[in-house]
């Protein structure tokens, strides 16, 4: 059933600039969008693209340029794109299930009102979920664990024992929280594996991605502070302190026991060792290799991570590196042939006391 | 029950060269065959360890030195190789089991005919199930999901509303498609998630890694194109297109909106930023941190990458650094020396220029 | 119910130091420990902390100053801890629960005594799972897999066919092992899985961490070696050999055929190519890119990976390359200003001639 763009630019709230009564069948993304179709377009850098779509019309912010594309201007351009999008393949209304009797569910567990539990799901003794929870196909919570109101959990979840997730969190397919911490003492040649008397606290509105894990903490709790996001793959490791609302990019492994302050980010592949501590609103690039504290508010890059203007000028000294090498023996030849004497290469011992960092 | 030579031979298609009659007991690779088995050669560089190994036979291509071992000839060692080892350990034939009576199956669900379901999979509303597909034990899908013919689903593979799979396509145990992606706008505060209105499509012939992560897109589709090949514990973010025939190995990391062509190939450990695009044929090599486009067919090293001559020359420049910075400093004494006064080392400013890159 | 400062140095077998009547409520460690709770200062740069901490006593080595709070000294401060923990907060005895009929398990399987299998796990056919092993909610094992005596298999573990794992081993939730190795020969422009025909082999005390994976050998076993310990995470690819007592870390990845000796340690995110050998009691430092083989006893870091005496005089020097770079220009300029003409840059042949590592 189409649309014009008319009814559209009413349902997004935004100011209407070409024909109303044009005709809509759906709406896509730039290189995705085909005919009849509307787009979006959040920056004028786009316009190129724009003007080569074959898109009926555009929902735009209004610094960009629309080619004398039928449009609708809005501040927010994703927020009405995604009405948009939502108008044209709605998206589906979740069904509530209730207990499903194809559940396990201790009988010693307490669930509240307003819970999903679907079939395959298995609640453990003594757990607790709080209302209006989904415990998605596979879930498994072992015993003690506590949930909060709202929470979703994906298929195959898999809380250990005692694991606490606050109100409103997300903990996507896969996640597994609260396994042993990797934390061994070698006695006799055989590893032992250290006490695990600890658990997992995940603050409000945290959202754990898939596949990734986060350990047990020791004798206490590792602690995911309050809105926190982290990707999927991502490993926290055993005693680990996260802050409230960092962000944490796929793949990233942090280490025993460290600890970030609010509003840290972590982009992609970024590796922190144990026992250090990242200060509020610092910035780790992707693949960082960070082995010391990190201040508040740095922005850290490399392995060995530097702080990111630094890091910069390193890796542009190293691209030029083999022409400097090339240069510097051109330097050092002509520099004898003036002198008539090859350089006395006197044993300095600067080498053997080189700091190595 | 042993076979001879003479009739592993008949049974490869292969050149005798040696006793027909010897019997042979089982078969297995260089450093694990045993008196009486008979093992491998792929190249000559194996003649040391095959002269050393107590196998009793061999098969290998006609380019190996056999050391008098009694041998049979073959072209492609390894499809004759896997024909022996199937014929001393036959696989296990798998067994069709139909659609099993502990699987829940949403009535709306469409199953085609000859599709196996195993106990403890779980198919939701209104998913399509195309002819000849196993689903195996602790498979989740949500609602809406779309499997072509001929696919396997192993265990624990947990498919979001609405994803795609195409004919003949391979999805390892715990793999998640379809997660929400990894996108946030910061309102007071607060990460906000975005819009996740997507989905994931995977073509025909694509095989997905045991635990590997790939999410939905934020209006539209993430797309893996057809046959291309992604191993264990890869993450692929939001809006991705991954183009035909790609080979994208373990643990590499791709983030939202990036784009390849067709026959890319990814090393281990990769990441590559978002929003960038790898063309046909390019090969980056383990534990690439790419952030640029990259040229079809361009090979690629380094984090940051660069062309591979290039970062393999940065690599080894780098790996002389500590000697030429020694020789660098004996160079600035000796013209001091030489010039009676110390260098001048007047500001120049070129520090602060320095374009970082 | 508070404990006595003299019931717990009993309890802990521990040298009592202030007063034994004092009456104590929790046991956590430094900065979590609060007014009346026991905490643990286990090197003698705790002291600072422990001096600031409002816990009413400490458990601590000889070596600690302890700033006048009762304590209890002993030798193994951490096993002292961990039974005062236990003792404040015991851990959950975990009730048997046999064979539950809610698990799925082949009538070919074979289930030795003291066997717990939960709901919701599957046993495919010809299994066999030994004594007092400990099978979680929705684990799966496929056909043929042999499972040694006091074996835990945390939920949503998966065990491809005739996976084997040996006594007292310990496997996380979410892993996944024996699924296909990543081998492919291209034909005709599509990639070809090679066979798979071989399993996994994991040794006795083997611990693998959550969402960890260890792909089948093509013809034969991927051997994990007894002792050693996984982290989470972790890629483990077709034909690997790792010897005994290893440790890997988080998200390390291993390609296929590559081989350790015992008492390894790999540290997170390090990256081994395929086919090399890294020796006994080698240690490759966090992020290392391996790519040859590995004398015993190597300490190797970086990447690509260099012994780390070398790779620290690298990273040192490359951290002032950009002020040597500097230093450099000052001294060309100076010399070309002494000689009073330009450093004749003649092509010396020297740059295309360079080794690229």
């Amino acid at each position: 059933m189409p649309t014009t763009l008319g009814q559209l630019a009413r349902l997004v709230g935004g100011a209407l600039w070409g024909d109303a009564s044009l005709e809509l069948t759906g709406a896509a993304t730039l290189g995705l969008a085909r005919v009849g179709e509307i787009t979006l377009a959040d920056h004028p850098d786009r316009d190129r693209e724009l003007a080569a779509s074959p898109a009926a019309a555009v929902i735009a912010t209004p610094d960009v340029e629309c080619s004398g594309k039928p449009a609708i201007i809005v501040k927010d351009v994703h927020a009405a794109f995604a009405a948009a999008v939502s108008h044209f393949r709605p998206p589906r209304t979740s069904v509530r299930v209730g207990v499903s009797p194809q559940a396990v569910v201790s009988p010693t567990a307490t669930i509240a009102a307003d819970v999903d539990i679907y079939p395959g799901a298995f609640i453990g003794d003594h757990c607790d979920i709080g209302a209006g929870s989904t415990i998605h196909a596979g879930v498994r919570l072992m015993a003690d664990c506590v949930v909060g109101a709202g929470v979703t959990l994906f298929p195959n979840v898999v809380l250990y024992e005692n694991t606490r997730i606050g109100d409103r969190a997300i903990i996507h397919a896969g996640a597994v929280i609260g396994a042993y911490g990797f934390g061994y003492k070698t006695v006799d040649g055989r590893h032992q594996l250290s006490a695990q008397l600890g658990h997992v606290e995940i603050g409000k509105e945290v959202e754990v991605g898939a596949g990734a894990t986060i350990d047990r903490g020791t004798y206490g709790p590792t602690v995911i502070g309050e809105g926190t996001k982290i990707d999927n793959l991502v490993m926290i490791a055993h005693n680990c302190r996260l802050g409230r609302h960092n962000l944490i990019c796929s793949q990233v492994g942090i280490a025993g026991s460290t600890t970030t302050g609010d509003y840290v980010i972590m982009a992609g592949q970024v590796g922190v060792r144990d026992h250090v501590h990242i200060g509020d609103r610092a910035v780790l690039g992707s693949k960082a290799g960070v082995s010391n504290d990190v201040e508040a508010g740095a922005e850290m890059l490399g392995a060995p991570a530097a702080p990111i203007r630094q890091a910069k000028l390193q890796m542009a000294a190293l691209a030029k590196l083999p022409e400097m090498r090339r240069q510097f023996r051109v330097l050092q030849r002509q520099f004898e042939e003036l002198r008539g004497e090859p350089l006395r290469d006197v044993p300095t011992g600067d080498s053997s006391q080189e700091k190595a960092a």
